[in-house]
């Protein structure tokens, strides 16, 4: 089957200026697709089946083994291929020494009911800081975790910078939105324990039990988990602090957090 | 006792320019002194004795009291003061809504002898990025860690990035440069355990005891610690991994460290 390269010189392409207009969230949803970086980060898209629309890629490493293998991944007729050159690149991705590959995929949200199963899940609550959101998903797919819960309004886990953030672990984790009267409902049918973490708890993190079917539940940046919230949950931990400062970044609390409920399963299922 | 205040209308003044150019690593290599902003993180400063060289408020917010009580400890007459317009602030943060403080502080660097008595530090070899590092002085300092070097070309704490992202930690923590061969001078002449993070490490953070007078050391983002002075740490050990993400954010696997090195101790010190 042969693989059809379109050559493209115009930053003036459609395909290049859809590229670089996802940079903004209205296109992101107007489309529904997002942008990913980078040969590698493209390929565990491919690898896990996630739908690519189009792939840029840079004339200049045409040549090397892992680029021959990524075109030789996207056999998929409906996917649009466009060979560029670097300054087009650098165009979209508002970099000097840009990656040479740029992938348009196919967002991909779920829903409630297909992780009902999971033993191990993040729930945000109005996440605000991209960065963040994406070093969580990274840090969740580290310790095994398959899904996480954005509460309400939260930033776009498609925008470039959570993306790049995750490292390519986006495409290992379930992504679901939901309001956090459903999301309530859902968990206590289906018996999660709602571990939530708040500067007000009293109980350690790890001196609480943290065992199977457990949703880790963090607050926004600024205002922690919400009262009402925090009332529904079944457990409320604190992370010790000490010294003058008086609270620890997101991304941060969420990784303590995940370790330590790794480190009561005995990191069951680690990589050898 | 009078604190003289200078009414600043023009973006060309050479205190706001100055603010301005601070943005840069050569200006702030040339001068001594670095930006922060917002009136806690200027309070946090002056608290804890950071020598302000001037200050800059927004004359829409003069007559709240954390500005009354800011100003009040601006008595030095050292200290330049101006009440400028959010334009103009804005001009200096790039950002809507901006702080309606900034401070221009002197960079305060410290020395391996000063910190030879610490129980617990924090080494970086060539960290890249500005956000992890002040990540990282947050977490330090939330666990009662008052020390960190940087060895060899590292990024510079205080960048604005940085400075924004320890959330007023820088002021509470000992920044020392060194080269890797005097650390390691010094690190053995004092009896210090060295722990080094590496992906082929054999033994899992919680398994390795990791008692007084603990130097933590972590590598760069890419390409973590150079073998030479991974050979050099007394212990080596690696946050355990599962599914297809292979390494952590650089900031994340620092906290988790620092927490864990905090649960063995007890979390002795901890804030009640």
């Amino acid at each position: 089957m042969t693989i059809i390269i379109n050559d493209i010189t115009s930053p003036q392409n459609p395909l290049v200026k859809l590229a670089r207009a996802l940079d903004r969230k209205k296109e992101r949803k107007e489309t529904g697709l997002f942008r990913a970086e980078g040969a590698r980060l493209v390929k565990e898209g491919l690898d896990v089946g996630w739908r690519l629309h189009a792939l840029l890629f840079s004339g200049a490493v045409e040549s090397r083994p892992h680029i021959k293998d990524l075109l030789a991944s996207c056999q998929d007729p409906e996917i649009k291929i466009g060979r560029v050159n670097d300054r087009i690149l650098e165009s979209i991705t508002h970099r000097d020494n840009a990656q040479s590959v740029v992938g348009i995929f196919y967002q991909q949200f779920s829903n409630l009911d297909a992780i009902i199963d999971e033993d191990l899940i993040v729930a945000l609550e109005r996440p605000k800081d991209p960065g963040n959101l994406g070093t969580i998903i990274r840090t969740l797919d580290s310790v095994g975790g398959k899904s996480i819960i954005l509460l309400e309004d939260a930033c776009d886990p498609f925008s470039v910078e959570a993306v790049r953030s995750t490292m390519g672990s986006l495409f290992s984790v379930k992504i679901v939105k939901s309001p956090i009267k459903e999301f309530l409902d859902w968990e206590k049918q289906n018996d999660f324990t709602l571990v939530g973490t708040s500067l007000k708890a009293h109980d350690l993190h790890t001196k609480t039990n943290m065992g199977s079917r457990t949703i880790l539940l963090m607050g926004n940046e600024q205002s922690g988990i919400d009262d009402d919230l925090a009332d529904s949950c079944d457990e409320l931990i604190k992370l010790p602090m000490n010294g003058r400062a008086d609270s620890l970044n997101l991304a941060i609390a969420t990784g303590i957090s995940l370790y330590e409920i790794w480190r009561q399963r005995d990191f069951n299922g680690k990589n050898s």
